[in-house]
């Protein structure tokens, strides 16, 4: 037989669509394994783009506390799994992808044989539980296709979605006693009473549904599932592990120890037992709805309605080959495994969030039905305003829209009247500093990408922006500034918030409204008022007036931000550029700044205290693994030495993206960072969205087409590239020289050509 | 100013419509105060016929537990009220209406001035808390109505209903620190973890909205609310009592002390304040729904638009006089104060479930949608098939049908597929033995009250009777009995079942269903085979076929049988007193027992362990309190002594019901011990609902007109009526002379008269 990937890469390989010059399978450059070592947070499963289900194993489900302390272990696992654990315990169905919190894990899926063991075990004592050895040897992790070989079992995993459908087949040997575990109880970032109620409800002797509600990240969020095997088991139980559940059971009416059709609890587990043979597959659809149960079954018949594993993995590829097309490079394997994958990860998150027929669950916990859009959720807004979403406006304008749609249907729902800081299903973490939402608004109306109504999208900004209860926002308009005393990240919001601003200034412009642009221009310029002129940075300032006393611009501890010392984030103001050098004293000091970013030594001690990311993250004192200083390379350009960008672009590109296990320097931040490769590795940048221009990096591809959804293309040709011909000479536009260090979006949307004629030595 | 009240009853006074020619008021002899001492277990709150909301005060919220143990007040409480306490806690607007078991008590409200307390105090320091004093001299009790003095607070407390909203009236005194306290923690049988979730979101400085999720005697429970205040809150607070609740806040991003417009947590109350001027009164909205929280807004704006009390308050009591006026008797004041109050208390059970617009949470857990039927919750069918729902088929047809296809549509949903045997806000309780819907279904097609399909009522209830694993079917299907080792209940179950059987073939024989019929009719005859011929008495049979040898027949606890004795129990034949009459040794010994069971002492022990009841409630050994025995009373009918039948119901009627707060001698369970009076108090009681004969017992009223939905009447005329000529001399109907001791549906359907001749002496 043949084995079904090289069948479908075949097919992958031809196929092709109108707007695709390049027909080369693009899927087999992906490698979901990239990332899943260390920080980088990424899962190694199953997902197609933006798609509700991510199944993915987990190699652990570590528990919030460790004999009564808080466990640190969690961190680690806000993808559930991590390339040097030794064991699987199972696969579940929603993952975040690389952000620096967790939540999510949903149904926990295990196939044993033998003994039944309800409970997970340890990790040094694998037998002592469902859970089971692997080895990456064993192991095949593609977009939208996982397998692994189950060591203790010999059962082989493998595991394909649709966009609301996780689907499992696995392989059993032959067995009397093989079961299926799904275990609700389990999952990622738990700790005692997460979940808040579980309802479970067997239809027939393959079919079940039912739904778990949790207090997590999400702090009230509900999803519900139905599951259908490929053949019936031959029976069913379940086991209530709930303490102090006064109505658990029905008074002895049945006997429910075994195939008793219904169970509800905070703690539960089931298990269904099947007879194998050898070789024999059990397949099961597992599809998902924010909405209800029906809904969930309503999905599964809507996307799967048959058993054919290798059509929806083949499907699900398709759809990525479809999305990996957009941009299609030339270069060497490794750039297109780095560049795909990285193109793989910004198409993870945000995800789809709502049923087939429309119905989502919203921000105020009530059903919706969206009209005319997508509802999508998981926007980690303070990463991806700066690249991810700019990104969108090229390759996934329609999306990018719906996305808008669905933020703006946030604000509508939102109790607090609020755009979205960080939502995740039909919830409202608050997770990170500013108001980034506005940033997405604006730059998609910037960028003529705005079928949505941009007047009540800069109504719902200005809301949000003038929030005074919010973080300080009541002290930012009244003095220009956070105080010091009234929040502990007073001069990064104070910064984040001044950025937001002059975005909705720039929306304002557009649209005539000159009284919002006013205000808002002018509290753009309060980045201003944390300037410390007197030691040359960004510092806390008191109520006062004053700057606080003690100060280490190189600690991110209590020293007024986050996840950024002074040093990286007295850069951020990329609304001002000019403003910025001039306030810091001018273009020779500002250079030198730059410079010693780059190069200068962080002692350990506050490499100890840098969230999110590996030593390997930082290249000086910049801080790549976070997002603060993500433009900061390219603020050479608005200097006399922008050749400076060029070589900082091409230091950071292969030192902080590497096809392996541990190549991501960080939390992938839910494709902010991918996004970043992308741009960057094409040779530009969008350093402010909000406006229309990209500023000029060095590319290190060999040449690209975007591909885009008007039907257009924008070719990028790279003359003479090389490792080491990283510097710019000249650059082309459509046939005719480029001036100045930047290109609009309309010339990347009209179609057309740059060119790039690189050297090893800078001009 | 006229007090409403006048305005209403006169009103009321000229209240008519064309089926009634009884134009007096009716609501003025409904007295709710009636049965709430002791064991009745009824509520004194405002409700309008089976409506949703029940808006009642309570008088204490004991926890389940008490000092680390299960605390026996619970009990008292099931009705949430006690006539003999002296504080009230506060007014929440679920309640069931005489069960002896307990939950619900949502969303209690209660009004304050003075410093805020958000604990309840106790009833002994009620200062400690927000509780307050109050007496029966300033509290007025009527359909639909209810006002109390709180007097710690000098406010008068006001509620009246519609069918999905309770409507609250606070008159104020002068006062700057008002508050209103919704309490989301408090309920009726609470216990840690009773409360599983809870959501609140302020739409605006009067509307607010959420939801409570409840694991309770409903298993897995969330009603969900809207709440609207007359006049804006100056400010408002949550505390959240949660333990354990790791996501509860927002890092700190809101001050959240007050005014924050949302919380979710397993353990909230939430104030509202106000200023208020001397007489000033707040009104509030608080609409109900089983689906969704806009569907509850949605409730409030159908029903209740505006804000005027009285016309709320005069639309439900003109809703009660259509009800009441379904039958209008003469007789005298207190006799129509027990009739009346009696026909209340059963129209508050079964309960509307459903929204405005049809949709409701099924026992699947998902929202459907009502197609041409209201659907009805709260089916205690151990107690209401015997009367409650044959008073339906007669003055309540269109509801009975209704009743009927929610129950049918609880089947359909069903994870068991089995009929409801208890249900409770889309949850199955199986409280108590048989499968009694069973009957219900049975008796409304034998009494032609069928608009739904009578084959899948037919193929509903064999599905249920046919369920073996559901406590001891397949047993009783195999022997004839359920052995003793298999059940606690062996006795009471198998003679109950025979009952069921025995109405689900006579459902079979009308439809022409003759294998069922067969099927059905020789299992109704297993109450034979539990029956011991060597001491005359029904009695546990083992698994080998002899009876158990400890065996106490005047005993309830662990002999068998449940709620009952088996001097009680062995009496449940109603399928068949002629073949009873034989197994029990003839005629004479039958009459001889049932004389003994009215008359003989039951010493105090086994009275200790009668449930439900209060000494009261027994006559000699005849416990009238519980079910089992409300159609004895009737079976000398099939005896040479029916004067007998007529001598004891009428001492039963004036001992069991009394138009006082301990009035009732058992918990009125939903209104069957109501329908009881109602029958017997018109002389004639359906023994053995699914056939179409009601068994004639002694009028107690004057004279009657039973006033049915198909425009016809019936009379009831009762000639030398005396509290001592309680035996009948002759009957006529329709103008000729009744044969034999029972009238058929058809004769009070058709419409017509029946005359009672009285005298002081048995024939």
């Amino acid at each position: 037989m043949k084995h079904p990937l090289t069948v479908c890469l075949l097919l992958l390989t031809f196929y092709t669509s109108a707007q695709n010059k390049n027909t080369e399978s693009l899927v087999r450059y992906v490698n979901p394994i990239i990332g899943t070592q260390r920080m980088g947070h990424t899962f190694p499963g199953a997902t197609v783009p933006f798609g509700m289900v991510q199944l993915s194993p987990e190699t652990d489900t570590v528990s919030y506390e460790l004999n009564g302390k808080y466990n640190p272990d969690v961190y680690k696992y806000c993808a559930g799994y991590q390339y040097d654990d030794k064991t699987i315990t199972g696969f579940s169905h929603t993952h975040f992808s690389g952000t620096g919190h967790s939540d999510l894990g949903d149904f926990l899926i295990m196939p044993t044989v033998g003994e039944l063991k309800l409970n997970p075990g340890t990790a040094d004592k694998p037998c002592s539980g469902y859970r089971s050895a692997f080895s990456h040897a064993n192991e095949v992790s593609q977009a939208n296709y996982y397998k692994v070989k189950l060591d203790a079992s010999n059962i082989v995993a493998e595991m394909t979605t649709s966009t609301r459908v996780g689907f499992h087949q696995y392989t059993f040997p032959k067995s009397n006693n093989a079961h299926i575990i799904l275990d609700l109880m389990a999952g990622i970032y738990n700790y005692p009473d997460k979940t808040v109620w579980t309802y479970v409800k067997i239809l027939n002797d393959s079919t079940l549904m039912g739904y778990r509600q949790t207090n997590g990240w999400a702090r009230t969020r509900t999803l519900y599932f139905a599951m259908a095997f490929s053949k019936p088991f031959i029976q069913h139980g379940f086991k209530n592990y709930s303490k102090g559940q006064v109505y658990r059971g029905f008074w002895g009416k049945f006997n429910q120890g075994k195939n008793f059709p219904e169970i509800a609890g905070k703690q539960i587990r089931a298990y269904f037992d099947f007879k194998t043979n050898e070789g024999e597959k059990i397949k099961i659809k597992f599809a998902l709805s924010p909405v209800s149960m029906d809904g969930a079954l309503n999905n599964m018949k809507a996307e799967v309605p048959g058993w054919d594993f290798d059509k929806v993995k083949l499907d699900g590829q398709q759809a990525w080959e479809k999305e990996l097309h957009k941009i299609t490079i030339s270069g060497s394997a490794e750039t297109k495994k780095n560049f795909y994958t990285s193109m793989y990860h910004t198409m993870i998150n945000p995800t789809i969030y709502m049923d087939t027929d429309g119905q989502y669950k919203g921000l105020d916990q009530n059903v919706h039905k969206a009209d005319g859009f997508v509802n999508y959720t998981t926007f980690s807004l303070w990463d991806t305003y700066r690249a991810l979403h700019p990104l969108f406006n090229i390759i996934q304008t329609t999306r990018n829209a719906d996305m808008v749609k669905s933020m703006l249907a946030h604000f509508d729902q939102s109790p607090e009247h609020m755009l979205p800081v960080w939502s995740n299903s039909a919830n409202e973490n608050w997770c990170m500093s500013g108001y980034h939402s506005v940033a997405v608004l604006a730059d998609a109306v910037m960028k003529s990408n705005a079928s949505f109504d941009a007047n009540k999208a800069l109504d719902a900004c200005v809301t949000t922006a003038r929030k005074r209860d919010y973080e300080g926002i009541g002290d930012y308009i009244d003095r220009g500034f956070i105080p010091d005393e009234r929040s502990g990240i007073s001069v990064s919001s104070t910064l984040e918030y001044a950025y937001d601003d002059w975005s909705i200034a720039q929306l304002a412009k557009k649209l005539g409204r000159n009284d919002i642009y006013e205000e808002f221009i002018k509290r753009s310029q309060n980045y201003k008022n944390v300037y410390d002129a007197s030691i040359g940075f960004m510092r806390p300032k008191k109520l006062d007036g004053t700057f606080r006393k003690e100060f280490d611009q190189l600690s991110t501890h209590n020293a007024g931000f986050i996840e950024g010392n002074s040093w990286n984030y007295t850069l951020f103001a990329p609304q001002d550029p000019e403003g910025l050098i001039k306030l810091m004293g001018g273009e020779k000091r500002f250079v030198r700044y730059l410079d010693s970013l780059f190069t200068m030594h962080l002692p350990d001690k506050y490499f100890a205290e840098t969230e999110d990311i590996t030593r390997d993250g930082i290249i000086g004192n910049y801080v790549h693994g976070n997002e603060p200083s993500h433009h900061v390379a390219y603020l050479y350009n608005w200097t006399s030495q922008p050749w400076k960008t060029q070589e900082r672009i091409r230091m950071i590109l292969p030192l902080m993206y590497k096809p392996t296990p541990d190549g991501l320097g960080g939390n992938d931040d839910t494709g902010q960072m991918s996004a970043w490769y992308i741009f960057s590795s094409l040779g530009f940048y969008p350093v402010a969205p909000g406006n229309d221009q990209y500023s000029i990096g060095s590319p290190a591809v060999n040449g690209a087409a975007i591909n885009l959804e008007n039907g257009k293309t924008f070719t990028v040709t790279v003359k003479n590239q090389g490792a080491k011909n990283v510097y710019i000479q000249k650059i082309e536009l459509n046939g005719k020289p480029l001036t100045g260090w930047s290109i609009s979006h309309a010339d990347i949307m009209n179609g057309g050509s740059i060119t790039f004629f690189m050297s090893s030595r800078h001009k």
